[in-house]
């Protein structure tokens, strides 16, 4: 059994925490969140307490903790997680800044803690479908990875300004997809990008659609779309080319049902939100942390990836800038 | 809140034990079941007690019955309840014999008892939503429904014994869809059938493979086709016809992944188990009885609309001996 | 080389025409029609000659005739041209007189004529996969066939008091549909039908939305299912059953885009004309009698075909009629 | 009526020389070839005559010249044509040259002729639809495009030598498709590539597999993806993505059929030829050719559309050496 601590009690820790509380081999003890209503109710929801963070790492019966908090506060609380000797579960990402992000993952190594990164779309059912049959050889050797990924709404123009901007917090997902499925660490990033829906995203700094090329140092390709709207909803397909054949994940819909009369034939359109459309994800997220845990073996998304998937989002941002194809 | 005592502690009782508990504005607070460890494991799992009938249905803090025991006790338990003045929600049938059920029904009208049956199918969301869009008047007068529904593989020679037979036992579930979907009773029902599956189904005096045509005084017809295996898993599409267009549900399948080679274009097949397949479909049930008593309206399907399938499906028994329409 | 005789000039007849001009081993030499202008303007459009019958006929280099003249003139032209001793390719019905048609099959077995007849939907690439595919044994033992098939609009009431009726005029071509695919001649019947679509065609004495429910002696089974009007177009579509698995066909469509926007994902409906959707199926017909007769074997379709879905569209009227399945 | 010589006779040719006379409002009456046996062929196939060059365009009732001869004759056969006032219809590219297209472009200029330039896809069905539907204001202001464009099979390497390389050769289509429906000149480059399906293709100094990023003034991006080899066909995809939705077209497959086993569910692959996908694009080209000169109109396509892919290709080219993106 996998006793729990989480620190952060907003709306994916409310996800993270239902998750624990539904698994067998898990429960959860404490949370952690410095506004104390919403840790509170959170912790009364799964019978678990609240506490700060010194007491819930200071108990011997907690060996994981699940950090779902606020993306500045990730860093730090890793590093005191990893100094107690407990396993950490964090969201994404380790740190905006790569000089932190390095110097925490220090920390990691250097404890010897097992740290999991929430890169949800990891677990998701389709996309694991696809890297399994990838490493199954059913397309042969690895050739091309197309990704697309757009969000169904932008966010408010002051997210924006605090997020890291569109290639640390939105295509980094991608980033670290593009180099999962393509099983080598790209060596060349070129990226562009406009801002095209939403001018105060433009004021705030930021792009709002953007196009990377990668490039492994075996010649390997992979394409990424971003959008932070899609007036259809949440697009988020993945296609791997290969000497045998492709793959690809479609979007998922609501219902199978379709109309057709003299207008045409309409089907669903996508399921709207992340949170229903990688609800799956995230409980086989959870699910792959714990067996990890107890089978002693290593999940499916580690602190390293999160670095990797980081410099990845910096040369893009410098490529951006730029115009030239940046070299790792 | 309502408080329920669930009856039958077994495979399909432990997936509705699971969604009373999950269910915000439910809980549940006696397992009653035969079999005594079955019923201790369900009520731990889900923090309720063990009780007799007699306990479960005198504590006045129960306002609800969820019958999930055997076929044989079904008639039974309604009875209790409703009598016991508490709101039932019955698996189907209500009994397998057509006399047996009128009088049931005759107990649950004299109490004032709301009885809600348990036709999940009504409630899974893609046959909801073709529903919803035939209100909607999406494809005008609704002429004409078609229902596939064929099963993963055939049930143990020694269940089919029992069973009532396909009639009453699985097409039964098509027989409510297809008047739900025409929204007018069928009153000519023809059915013919073979054993093709399995000799043994045969032996015990059933059939396999069915297919049955009904129509209404209206004039509306419908097509119904059974089979109790299918090897690509679980074969459940609804198809509705009218006036201005159609409206149809193809199967779930697991992911959207498409595998492309020069061997052709493979997807998943089918989901290929009711429970996953109609995972869904229970939650909503669930949730529709639920609200039924909060909100105080009629939930989906009542106990009325057993009777009508039953006596469908006796119509089809019967026309399937006689090489004849039967009117009803 | 394959000289033909063209009887009709119609529209049907064009589209044969023009198929015997385009085919590399054929060459049409006659175009007979009592419409002088019509036998003209086709024999122009493709370097024919206008002529009598029985010119055609005593020409010794026309080998083969091929019949798109009006419904009641095939059994006579059949019988001339198999006294003639060229080889027929027919136009479906032979007659719509069940002993017209035994009478014109006995005179076309007697001289040792081959004739093949025009049903041209077991030529439409999609069906005629599905029967491969059964054939080379992908889904094991047939178990049941679906048929859907549905005009996209009603004929002119006048056309359909001479037409012969739904069942002799259009599930004619299902009834052979159903026969074909299920390898075994169907020998109990069952039909019921309404009128829901045009009040004119019901005081015409004929039905507009109709089903039909077949059975062979090995106990295989049949559904198909008729309307005179789709909304969404010509709705044809085939689905075949066994032990191992399915094979279905959908609709065609004209193109494969689709416009995804916040009210759903549209794509084209199904192509909407007999024409357009069997376009390939009347030159697959027409290559299919050509290299029968180049390589004398027998044609895909021929005129015993013919009688069979005759006799099961009459035991379809009777059943709708006396409301019990017909035997055979 | 439109009176054609044709230059060339060999594959594309025989496509050209028989839709010109399907054509109901296009005659061919000269065939133009060095090879004397396929020109005759050809030409006896459709009733045409072989001819030099200067017999055919001193032919007053010649009105236009269909040029699908090797690709270094293009620009002259085009200057000769256009001295001699015959509106021409001519095969991609007008030179694998960029100064020899350009001088050629002067002398069309010059002579005021009418040139339509051979980019088949841009009358594709499905490609078509999407531009009129982005031109009907569907997906609202166009921000991506997304082609993906892969060859069943990679030529011989010594095609490969004289082609001009994959970027002039192959991708030059998808260049032009891109800035089709972008509606807007691509004012920047990217481009990087591989060598991963042939090795002799890189010994021959090109590549097989490549990535080409494009951005216009406005703003507005598009990604095309190549390969020389798609193990399941001939891939040929769009997309368009705007602020109200996408429209995308998927690849066609010969058969709707699909078969579902244990196995999963199989459906046909894409066509594998660009003759058998690009056919009814073919007969449009033709056709829009032949109405845009009667209708005194413009083609879909012209000779000016073929210097700006060209420029793209070269900038593409440039892109792929230096790891820059090239600003036009």
């Amino acid at each position: 059994m996998i006793t729990f601590c989480q620190f952060g009690a907003g709306r994916i820790g409310a996800i993270h925490a239902a998750n624990i509380a539904a698994h067998p081999q898990a429960s959860l003890k404490y949370v952690v969140d410095p506004v104390a209503e919403a840790a509170q109710n959170l912790a009364d929801r799964h019978g678990a307490q609240v506490a700060t963070m010194e007491t819930a790492l200071a108990d011997p019966e907690v060996n994981a903790v699940l950090i779902a908090s606020s993306t500045d506060t990730h860093a730090d609380f890793i590093e005191a997680a990893a100094r107690a000797g407990k396993a950490i579960l964090c969201e994404k990402p380790i740190d905006l800044d790569l000089e932190r992000t390095k110097a925490c993952l220090q920390v990691v190594e250097e404890t010897g803690t097992l740290l999991a990164l929430g890169f949800n779309r990891r677990h998701d059912p389709n996309f694991r479908q696809i890297r399994d049959a990838m490493l199954d050889g059913k397309i042969g050797k690895t050739e091309m990875v197309q990704i697309t990924s757009r969000d169904p709404s932008p966010p408010p123009a002051e997210y924006v300004a605090r997020s890291g901007g569109l290639f640390r917090d939105m295509m980094i997902h991608d980033l670290d997809m593009a180099q999962w499925l393509l099983g080598e660490k790209p060596v060349e990033v070129f990226a562009t990008a406009s801002c095209l829906v939403d001018p105060a995203i433009g004021e705030a700094g930021d792009v709002d659609t953007a196009l990377v090329t990668l490039k492994t140092a075996s010649g390997k390709l992979a394409q990424i779309s971003n959008s932070r709207r899609a007036a259809y909803g949440y697009d988020q397909r993945v296609e791997a080319f290969g000497e045998k054949g492709m793959l690809r994940a479609e979007n998922v819909r609501p219902t199978t049902v379709e109309l057709m009369t003299d207008d045409g034939a309409t089907t669903d359109k996508p399921l709207y939100f992340f949170l229903e459309r990688y609800e799956a994800a995230y409980r086989a997220e959870l699910d792959d942390f714990v067996t990890a845990l107890t089978d002693k073996r290593t999940p499916l998304a580690i602190g390293r990836d999160g670095l990797i998937a980081l410099e990845l989002a910096e040369a893009a941002l410098e490529s951006c800038k730029t115009g030239k194809a940046v070299r790792l």
